[in-house]
């Protein structure tokens, strides 16, 4: 049985770990499975033969023993079910570590993701100072209600879990923005999540990934 | 067991069946499961006692003998794997499957929800006009490749699964937009989900809660 997944062979975000192998690669990790990384370019994920892996061009995708899989999410869950160490054993404390999956990808990403990509796409338009504070409210508000939920706690639900491996992915995308920094518990939460030795091997490599590109371009 | 689910007390959709609790009523009644429902005003939604159920002061929660969920994506997938009828049974046809659940919150609602929103919320600002290209853009591109997936094929993976209940309800949002009438066969998509006799039963459970409402406003 043998892992493949796939990442961008240059990577837009220039090996800060914020492109959505990360996830896939710190669950690997985690869980101590050995895995084969496929390095795509951006015309290649765009190809027919790519697209049937991948339906939306889009990297990770995870192929195991005939099982192909995309969406991180999707990977982390299966990965976080089939083995043991990513989620409570019993069945109301993980169905409640999943719910906090869900919440980091569909209601705390969302608001990270499009303050994000506005800050990086229309930062020179002339609306953007205009609509900035209405992006970064709507972060605000839900860092707040998750810095509330969290308190003095470690984790989100007991032990660390897939929940606390995307949630950690998510607010990460925040950096060193003041939008973070506002939260002393989440930002001593996210410290907590990047200093397990899972994630500096994951980050390490996937940072050899782009520093191998960035020395190409440079010979 | 009972379930109880909450809901908008007075939905911002005016009864069309795009709030969240929609899925959770749909699935519920996929599966044959009698269910409550608990309606909450805006202001209940954001109080102590509710946000202890629902971190973010959001609508649906979930309450089935102990067991407290939230994110309408988490109690679909608990519901869909705790009980037989909307998961294939064989364990790669279910990866599958739930990687188009993930599929459908984490990368088709996303771009969906940002321009449906920014038609409301940002619709008479003097920017709109400038950005409806680019919100469109984003909408249109992820049509286009689930569209070559769906291709002739009536649900997503072989037969209907919680995947193509979320994305259906993901698609609604887009209403009668030229963004979907675009695509056929996504049209046609969405057309045999509204059509199935437990989305119905949903809906019209869900629109009796609105109309309820209106009633006592009127009255």
């Amino acid at each position: 049985m043998s892992i493949t997944i796939t990442a961008f062979e240059d990577s837009p975000d220039r090996g800060r770990g914020l492109a959505r192998d990360m996830r896939v690669r710190w669950a690997l990790e985690e869980l101590g499975l050995a895995y084969d990384v496929r390095l795509l370019s951006f015309e290649e994920m765009k190809r027919p033969d790519y697209l049937a892996l991948q339906p939306f061009g889009q990297i990770p995708s995870y192929v195991d023993d005939g099982l192909v899989l995309f969406e991180s999410g999707a990977i982390v869950l299966h990965l976080a079910q089939s083995r043991t160490g990513l989620l409570p054993v019993d069945p109301n404390a993980r169905a409640r570590a999943v719910a906090w999956m869900f919440a980091a990808l569909n209601t705390v990403e969302p608001p990270v993701f499009e303050w994000s990509m506005a800050t990086v796409l229309e930062r020179e338009k002339p609306w953007h100072a205009d609509r900035l504070p209405m992006l970064e409210g709507r972060v605000h508000d839900r860092l707040q209600q998750l810095s509330a939920w969290l308190g003095e706690s470690e984790w989100l639900e007991g032990a660390f879990s897939a929940a606390d491996l995307l949630m950690v992915t998510v607010l990460s995308r925040l950096g060193n923005s003041h939008l973070l920094a506002e939260w002393a518990n989440l930002t001593a939460y996210v410290s907590r999540g990047v200093a397990r030795p899972a994630y500096r091997r994951a980050f390490a490599d996937q940072l050899a990934v782009f520093e191998a590109a960035s020395a190409r371009k440079r010979s």
